[in-house]
């Protein structure tokens, strides 16, 4: 055994390299796993869809965030077992380590409810991959639209849906409406990219659930200003090549949909599963305000991974908490090391906030004053707090230089279409011939 | 029939962009067709595969760049089919386009001299995905050379071959060199990515064989102080799953190889076949000096997939005189348009350079003065003309910013390992299996 004890980090988002960052100064020996080489900076992954942003942008090589730390190696590898009476884990590499402390922060999934077909048809927003995936699909798109105008003199309905209301499906509704509306405005001759469509999607009554309800009206308010049609109350009850299905009080109703976003359920990592304990219905392991499972007090569960209620309300799957956690894991351990008690794990909630469009934003803020703020404000608010959390001077800077170009000249940086470049098969049907395919439903197709 | 001449142009690349350009002001409807969506800044795409840049920082979309140009539009989609007689073109799509002027730039593809089955293991660099495909095998072999080592205390040899000693092969090998010796040195804690080999082999007896010999020794010395290996006169017969075989004296001689890059060979797109007009064997169009195919007057072949030679040497498919052959067709359509003859293309050649990792290079300058230069003035020569070429402020910026701040800090911009996070599976044998999986050739291992 290690002179030192070992502690091993599953997952490199924000809170696994908080986790790590902080272990920095305390004679323990970490090793950090992740999937992917990088970190992502998950806040900012709907610019990269809009092609506002790079990947490289919101993106770092975890290794190099954590070059200077000598009492830290990273691996890129994957945990296929926990063994927690030995307290060892297994990697797809075939590799097995054994640890002290155990800290897992491999976070969250899309769920699309058990219906997962629908993923083919409607990507979610977690990676770059999924990031550069949605920026394919929505500038093919209007490739597809142009094409069509000159084949043909018509072309399929430029409508684009957004199912879930949250803070990504609002942000994702924003940014496209601000891709159709401004940016493109003189890239095209035979099509308008203003008169695209796109609708957010909430099952339940008001968007950002999440928020005090002045500020889901004003955020719904701020779309319908930028002309996204918000429907709420209403559920998706299909998904295909070229459609989407919502419930209504007629019956069904069929949209016609170029491109179609899910931004509506996340599911936890199945990582948790490993643990053997008690978890909630999303697959979040309950963990004490200690964030430990109940029993395995050298076990820490962080970020989205982790069921915590505090004051009642659980503590939201969002970038603060999960840096917060991973702070956390240092003093815990830090008073093991000392032999003083751990002390309890407690959030400090500053707000929320979630951006509209281009210059336009919501928030709740908790700290440093209390309040609701909204419009040019509240981003400009978003955009402070967003660049300075930015990991990295050199994304730092690239981004501002990037936003700031973009603010002024209504350009897009980064309007690659890259990897496959054929459309989906079903963007070649026509509007007509999507109703045919799968007949019988009523259209809210209003272009062409 | 339009009253205005239409004019099609096949391929977004320097000649493509540059005719289009040049056909702004005239008095005849453009049509820019390339299946891709951006236009490839190719001379910096090795600096995406050696993760210096972003894709976006070399690439723009077609039709941004050509979006206040009234009379051009531009269509993603692929030409199938040319039918002379009519003048008429079919698109993979469906549509049909007539002109008046056929313009083709489609440039050139990757060779592998028959032996398409190498291409698996070793890709060439064409493409923005090509580039994305090279970085992903580099930064993987790193990340699974630690692995190896955490697992079983050993890694496979970590060998990058760039095979031909052209320009890009030089640049690949210098790059290569740089991030091993460089730019990772913090980030690992189990390898010394500064060990790895870097190899060029060339088969013909100098590298930068279109270069006069003085500055082939130049740049082989300037290869061979950053560790370089550089092997000419030594043809490739063989490469498999993590290997790469070269004649010698004694009989081919096998290398453990990492990661190999393809370098070596190109062909022209086949595009040219179309036409139905006389080929060279690499399948570029033999052109008259007014750039047409014989008897096509109304067809123009430029940049890589033209065949034309002045004073007695070849034209090389380099950026340069594509964009002066692009250049050329408004001068050749204006004089068309005002019923004079048309004046004969003259490539203005200024000289040809190749950068030799982080602060070398070599030049042969023809204008504005005559001369080659090499070493620090070389490279500086060959930033400031990069910088300048590359097409749009915004891509020149952040370019700059990007360069000037990995050159200060070592850092590397965009190290992401994006798309496919599994290694191929041949780098998950050990040097030994390899040997064991092909047996009966020398191995040059010099690492494990």
């Amino acid at each position: 055994m290690s002179p030192r004890p070992r502690v091993v980090i599953v997952g490199g988002g924000f809170a696994g390299i908080h986790a790590a960052k902080g272990l920095a100064g305390l004679p323990v020996d970490v090793t950090v796993i992740d999937r992917r080489n990088h970190h992502t900076f998950q806040p900012l992954l709907y610019q990269v869809a809009l092609a506002v942003l790079s990947p490289a942008d919101i993106a770092q090589p975890i290794r190099y965030i954590l070059r200077h730390q000598a009492n830290t190696q990273v691996l890129m590898d994957e945990v296929v077992e926990v063994d927690i009476p030995a307290r060892r884990i297994a990697l797809a590499s075939g590799a097995r380590l054994d640890y002290e402390y155990l800290v897992l922060a491999t976070g969250a999934t899309h769920s699309y409810f058990g219906k997962d077909e629908w993923s083919t048809f409607a990507p979610g927003l977690k990676t770059i991959e999924d990031a550069i995936e949605i920026r394919r699909r929505v500038l093919l798109a209007f490739e597809l639209a142009e094409r069509q105008m000159v084949e043909h003199g018509w072309h399929a309905p430029l409508n684009f849906v957004v199912i879930g209301g949250g803070p990504t499906g609002v942000e994702l509704a924003g940014a496209i409406s601000d891709i159709a509306q401004l940016y493109m405005r003189h890239d095209f001759r035979h099509i308008d990219p203003a008169k695209s469509r796109v609708l957010l999607v909430e099952g339940s009554p008001r968007i950002l659930g999440a928020y005090p309800p002045d500020l889901s009206a004003k955020a719904q308010a701020s779309l319908e200003r930028l002309g996204v049609e918000v429907q709420t109350g209403r559920h998706v009850t299909g998904i295909g090549p070229g459609w989407v299905q919502l419930n209504s009080d007629d019956g069904d109703l069929r949209l016609d949909a170029a491109v179609t976003v899910w931004a509506a359920g996340v599911q936890a990592s199945p990582l948790g599963k490993l643990l053997g304990a008690p978890l909630d219905r999303r697959g979040c392991v309950y963990v004490s305000d200690h964030l430990n499972p109940p029993g395995l007090p050298e076990v820490f569960v962080l970020g989205d991974l982790a069921h915590l209620e505090q004051d009642g309300r659980q503590i939201p799957g969002v970038a603060q908490p999960a840096m917060q956690m991973g702070d956390y894991v240092a003093k815990a351990l830090a008073a093991d090391l000392s032999g003083k008690p751990r002390p309890a794990f407690r959030y400090f909630d500053k707000g929320d906030m979630a951006t509209i469009g281009r210059m336009d934003a919501v928030a709740r803020v908790s700290w440093p004053f209390k309040g609701h703020i909204s419009g040019f404000p509240a981003w400009i608010t978003w955009l402070t707090v967003h660049i300075f959390f930015l990991i990295g001077f050199r994304s730092r800077l690239s981004v501002f230089v990037a936003w700031i170009w973009n603010y002024f000249t209504f350009t897009r940086g980064a309007r690659l279409i890259t990897g496959n470049q054929q459309l989906p098969g079903w963007q070649n049907l026509t509007a007509e011939g999507q109703r045919q395919l799968e007949p019988g439903s009523e259209s809210l197709t209003r272009q062409d």
